[in-house]
């Protein structure tokens, strides 16, 4: 047996994965209710919305309405994303409520890059670098890296270990030109390659070359492989994961519409919590926020869980 | 990385785990499709029927039908399931179309063996000891041990591997009694309660005391861990496991109305042969079947992988 993490974190991006892909205009209180439930499970980490281009994402046209509309609660960090300056601008509006801290993304297949944001690996480069400086002097940190297409691209095909720490280094390279520490690095199975043993060998190929970057895992659950990645993941000691209750989220990429979207926020903290790995969250109290998400989207849920139930309450139930 | 298995055998249970929990009739032309288009997708063990009581489960009241409808396909092995002499005896009416093994069949929980077959364990070791006798006097060979609700269980709660050892070692016990030799043991989780963990657990214990019985695993994606489940057991050398297309199935257990059934076939197969695993099914056609499995059930199954398509596929498009 492997030795697993004692306590992982767990980052909730449900509301803003989730609703940017929802066709029917869901009503901002609606928004703000999946966030405000959300931090009452023991999450810490809710990623609240996405300061896009309405016009490219209309389901978050109102994101000021929720960065600026939810209750938060002290303890609970809450993030935005954004992927410009004005994204950056819109955030600063939130500083008081949100925690905002800046990444340096980039994509270990070219053709995602050229896919998805228009540019070349190269263009990239350069754009994350003026992005970089414009959140130094925002005074906005940057200590993450986050790595797209880590495990395969529907555009590209598979991607080797040896083009993620080619890609990492790129990003670390950015990060030193600016005098810039990055501690968390995130690899994303975007599209829904990832396996367990393309886990075991990305992860493997970057902690030889960077033993102390902490790694965390964004897996999706295109294929139902999503779990069996998180327990790879938790075998190698990662201790960061990004996820959606109910498995909110879908994906928007070419041939795979109506996919499921990313690991089940529920699903990751039953396998950590029956492994005996701590992940502070009420898990009954999460499945019922699962189900008032699959309530505000007005769909099945790709989430199992929500429909049977946690063994807790099994246990509870079998010693009453 | 452990020593994966190069190949594993996988026992296709979509017909007769689907059509037993559907609530419409489905009409017996539709059953022996389903049936006939697995077997083209290289799937060598398919289980086409139960011949079970139709009062009890009035979607196999056609099994007859069924059984015999099918054009059976030269190296496919078709089985069909029963658990009394009633059943034995209608599936010998077809013993030139179907291999007909007997299995001693077991639950490690008491609970549920009452609840499941409204006897206990004492009473049910008093059946299989009969049914053994009985399969062996008509001249079936009994080669199989089951243990259902090996991981955990709804009325009893968890199950230690201490149980587990216990149930197979009384299996083997009446086997001995009969003068048969067990060569195959199914571990079953047959209400989802299992994790990584708990496999590792029940499959070490059993390994240690019966080094040299073939484990199979009978998983149900109750709370979306079946894969992660079936990676922890092929981590471990399991080479047979059972499934159906498209998760067909469903769950009829206590509190778990809606709740997910089988691990889905082509998850397993994808898990199996993007690890180098060979599992002699091409995955296309798999994929392709299982949406035929939702067509013929009118509703949309658990799997991801059907909506999503095989990474072969996008191979072929990137290299195209």
């Amino acid at each position: 047996m492997a030795d697993l993490p004692q306590h992982v974190d767990i980052h909730e991006e449900g509301p803003r994965e989730g609703f940017q892909i929802e066709p029917g205009p869901i009503p901002s209180t609606e928004k703000i209710a999946l966030v405000e439930a959300l931090a009452e499970t023991g999450l810490r980490h809710i990623q609240v919305c996405s300061f896009v281009n309405p016009r490219l994402v209309p389901g978050w046209a109102d994101a000021e309405a929720v960065a600026g509309g939810f209750r938060p609660k002290p303890g609970v960090h809450y993030t935005g994303l954004w992927f410009n300056e004005s994204g950056l601008r819109r955030a600063l509006a939130f500083r008081e409520r949100l925690t905002v801290t800046g990444s340096i993304s980039l994509s270990a297949s070219d053709a995602f890059s050229r896919k998805n944001l228009n540019r070349g690996h190269a263009e990239n480069l350069e754009a994350m670098r003026k992005q970089t400086a414009a959140h130094l002097e925002a005074g906005v940190p940057v200590t993450r890296l986050g790595i797209m297409a880590a495990f395969g691209c529907n555009y590209q095909g598979d991607i080797t270990p040896a083009q993620v720490v080619q890609t990492v280094a790129d990003g670390l390279a950015i990060a030193g030109e600016a005098g810039v520490a990055i501690t968390d690095l995130s690899l994303a199975d975007t599209m829904g390659w990832a396996t367990p043993i393309r886990i075991e060998r990305g992860i493997g190929a970057v902690r030889e070359r960077w033993p102390d970057l902490r790694i965390g895992l964004h897996l999706h659950d295109t294929r139902g492989l999503a779990v069996a990645n998180a327990h790879a993941g938790l075998r190698l000691g990662v201790t960061k994961f990004d996820s959606t209750v109910g498995g909110l989220g879908g994906c928007p990429f070419a041939g795979q519409k109506g996919a499921a979207g990313n690991i089940c926020t529920e699903e990751l903290a039953l396998l950590c919590e029956e492994m005996g790995i701590a992940t502070g969250i009420d898990l009954d109290a999460l499945i019922e926020v699962g189900r008032l998400a699959e309530r505000i989207v007005g769909h099945q849920l790709p989430s199992e869980l929500i429909r049977a139930g946690s063994l807790a309450a099994f246990r509870r139930r079998v010693a009453a």
